[in-house]
């Protein structure tokens, strides 16, 4: 299959526009096959009618049609077979375990969603039956559940070019949920997109889904991206990426004549504790946080980019442990040329501080460019003065930061910005003695780990994927995991209506063998 | 009891100010009782520090705890006795079998969250055991609740003095969540605001809650509420009343350097489809509507502003009858003279409009000011070309909008902003029909009725009161029922946390038997 950088509108290919895109790779500056159109005013505009006119359709399929849907998008992308991991991994620099174990999570996620439709209690069925006889009023007839917002507009990332993009988190939870989806392509992974959305529309056409059901568009954020979240038929916005980037669009969405939510995952530094417990083995402790550090050349969004501890010697001796690690360890390429220059601006408008010390940096490997990781130490009192401290370096990067005492690493956890995550690690005891701090660390994140490294997002039901800002933009909800479904619909209410018009899921008798809150019992009676 | 006019910083009273203000009587124009002192800048800052250090304690009380404290707010409602029956019927302009009614309902609002609370299981609480010998990657033991958000500013409306205020559903539902309020008091009713505040404290005291739990400022939207909402340690806010005044909050939240969550329920005009069915018998509907738009002189956020209709003989029937049934009604006086004048401002502005033609309006019953109720028509096509007829006009006002088809009818329901209610009246068959006009119905509601009125919000589980934007500003979530806890908290993830410290929801015995989803099936098991 040769990539053809048209624009998906709805069912139809289209590439109207005369501006296009191309890919180049990172090593040798070739450009990757396609050239990718930029969509025109005019065929946003037809993505977005298509997809309104879908919804009236898609929001009347049942939950296991959508299921069957969502089969059919996972099995039709193991049926890109090779092509994909070879383009993606073209695209990414990544390297072939990564990619094939992303589209492992991404078919995981899919089917996931799937499962949980398959299931159906999800949708917060709720009913109090009607009681004529109630003075002294009569009660009526009250049945609510969730219901899909609309039309959702999704941005890739860049850093999980399958997982978290076209047919990632984001759209399989909005298309489960039962809201058409427009994706916004990312322009560094293009051709891994295209294929992706191929595999989409087969599935679309498969199963009979109406056409806008689905679309994608290339085009850059400020145009393409704009045009989509300022237009009134767009219900909801879903966001991995950069601050700006996610701010932007949270700031378009609260000024249009009605305001969306826009669910922007904007990354996190993702402090991490070391209580004094913890310095024991430090050559271990050393060797699992120069890994996690570097992990994915440190592109996770749950990167450990902060460690707070106590002064002391064992800590030197972590410092001199870590170094070594660093040190060591292979620098490799990042996704893309533009990230790989912002890390080095980033990592040197970082290392300029006052106050800061290089604690290792890896060795060059060789002329080409690679993220080198970098560790660096800085006294509480400087990073407490200084907020660029707090900025994300995204990237093979982490910063210790040197705390006299617990209460001076308490009054850091005070001053933090909100999380995705946040560590601690220590003895039971140790941390059992510390619960204020901890409690305080739970204010600040999404999810609160022990005993472990931040990286490594498990989807599943409990995952909380998601902290207060700027970690997000919406902190009550999930990116990842079942929870991600919640973000695209919203409760209604019907009141005494007539059986025959109800949605399957509030009907008597209970088809769907749901959990259903029957007069306040959870219960899968029917009625 | 006298009316002191203080403001309640956590547990002490505080007056500083030298400004303050008077409530007179809307027929005498006497003063009542009590001066209200406006809180000072400084005032409003310790209330907020003391708000903020007792989330740290707060949070950590257990569900029970929240709830025996809730129970005692109720008690010590009811302790109050007639002199807050008698007060708040002297603000409010309304008759006592009302205001002992709303009475009821707040106190059987707060008494429904501490049976949530005992209950339990309202936390979702998820559990995804550790799976150690997983491959390619171990599963870490993964564990989410809903946990609460922090601080919470509570606006007072003036259409509900005691359901929708102090200690209305907005409080209720915040301490009942585990996070401190802090309320601006409404400026109609800051007698009533001060006894029942006084109430909350005691209970404050009674379950040894920390001082700061609660607070009451008095002062104007402007600077007070203002400051309330910039600051950083307000966590969440909730309002109840103008289009105008719900939009100044929410701009400042989402400039704010963290935004937050402002929940809004900004009114409504909650249209009416009569179904051509429904005018069988044109003086029965004609009675029970003229009954719904007056309710309360017409002043509930539910009150049925707006009817759609396909023009027939049968329909002008019914204007005659609805125009006997408003002519006869009596005129009374409304909640303050600013909602008074108001309403005539909002009326005459409203009737002048192109097309308008009135149907009747009530005999004036004497000099003193009173509103008057109001019923008017105009062609859909004078509609849908005409933005104004969309605004809310405060008080017993109804807008009858004639279609000459179904299709124009659900051409006008596709222009129609979002609304907290929409209603259907016909038959079932009908009904039945019509599916899609139904379908888009519900796109624009949060509760879609059928064969009722909208006024009347049970208190319930099932109860949905919050719609699409501009009813609400965020129309995922209700401000009436069990489900308006899920505003104040948001979800977190704890990963092999020590089980010394994990809350008692998530700890493996199931102590206080929820359900909870373990491993992705509900159950009350322990692990």
């Amino acid at each position: 299959m040769s990539i053809h950088g048209k624009n998906f509108i709805g069912n139809k290919l289209s590439a109207t526009s005369n501006k296009s895109s191309k890919i180049y790779d990172i090593n040798s500056e070739d450009a990757l096959d396609g050239d990718f159109y930029h969509a025109t005013s005019d065929e946003v505009n037809t993505a977005l009618q298509l997809a309104n006119k879908a919804f009236i359709v898609y929001k009347q399929k049942t939950q296991k049609q959508r299921a069957d849907f969502l089969d059919s998008i996972a099995d039709e992308i193991m049926n890109l077979g090779d092509e994909l991991i070879v383009r993606t991994m073209n695209e990414s620099n990544l390297p072939r375990p990564r990619i094939e174990g992303e589209r492992g999570r991404t078919i995981g996620q899919i089917k996931m969603f799937a499962t949980l439709l398959r299931d159906g209690s999800w949708v917060e069925a709720s009913i109090d039956t009607a009681m004529p006889e109630r003075t002294p009023l009569a009660r009526n007839d009250l049945r609510k559940m969730l219901r899909p917002l609309g039309v959702v507009s999704v941005f890739e990332a860049s850093n999980f070019p399958l997982a978290f993009a076209c047919a990632g988190g984001d759209t399989a939870s909005a298309l489960a949920a039962g809201c058409p989806v427009i994706v916004k392509a990312h322009s560094s992974h293009s051709g891994t997109s295209e294929l992706i959305a191929s595999a989409i529309i087969k599935a679309v056409k498969k199963c009979d889904m109406p056409s806008g059901t689905f679309s994608m568009v290339h085009g850059n954020g400020r145009s393409v991206g704009q045009q989509i979240v300022m237009d009134e038929r767009v219900k909801a916005v879903g966001f991995t990426g950069s601050t700006q980037g996610g701010m932007n669009l949270f700031d378009i969405a609260n000024k249009r004549k009605t305001p969306i939510p826009v669910f922007a995952e904007m990354g996190s530094i993702n402090p991490c504790v070391f209580l004094p417990s913890s310095l024991k083995n430090t050559k271990k402790l050393a060797s699992v946080y120069a890994f996690s550090i570097t992990l994915g050349v440190g592109q996770f969004c749950t990167n450990p980019g902060l460690i707070l501890a106590i002064k002391s010697s064992k800590l030197e001796e972590f410092k001199n442990d870590l170094a070594k690690e660093i040190i060591n360890l292979k620098p490799a390429a990042m996704l893309s040329s533009g990230i790989q220059e912002a890390y080095e601006t980033n990592k040197e408008e970082a290392i300029k501080q006052h106050g800061i010390t290089v604690i290792a940096q890896a060795l060059e490997e060789n002329t080409i460019a690679q993220g080198r990781p970098l560790v660096a130490s800085v006294n509480a009192s400087e990073f407490m003065k200084n907020n660029k401290f707090q900025e994300e370096v995204f990237g093979p990067y982490s910063l210790l930061v040197e705390c006299d005492d617990i209460n001076e690493l308490d009054k850091v956890v005070s001053c933090l910005d909100g999380q995705l995550t946040a560590t601690v690690m220590g003895s039971n005891s140790e941390i059992a003695e510390h619960i204020n701090l901890i409690s305080n660390l739970e204010n600040k994140c999404g999810r609160l780990l022990f005993n472990s490294v931040p990286t490594g997002v498990e989807v599943c039901h409990s995952m909380q994927h998601g902290g207060p800002f700027p970690a997000s933009t919406d902190s009550r909800f999930t990116s990842v995991g079942t929870g991600a479904i919640k973000r695209f619909v919203r409760p209604v209410c019907f009141q005494d209506c007539p059986s025959k018009i109800l949605p399957q899921e509030l009907k008597d008798e209970n088809s769907l063998n749901i959990f259903r809150l029957l007069n306040g019992e959870y219960t899968k009676n029917s009625i």
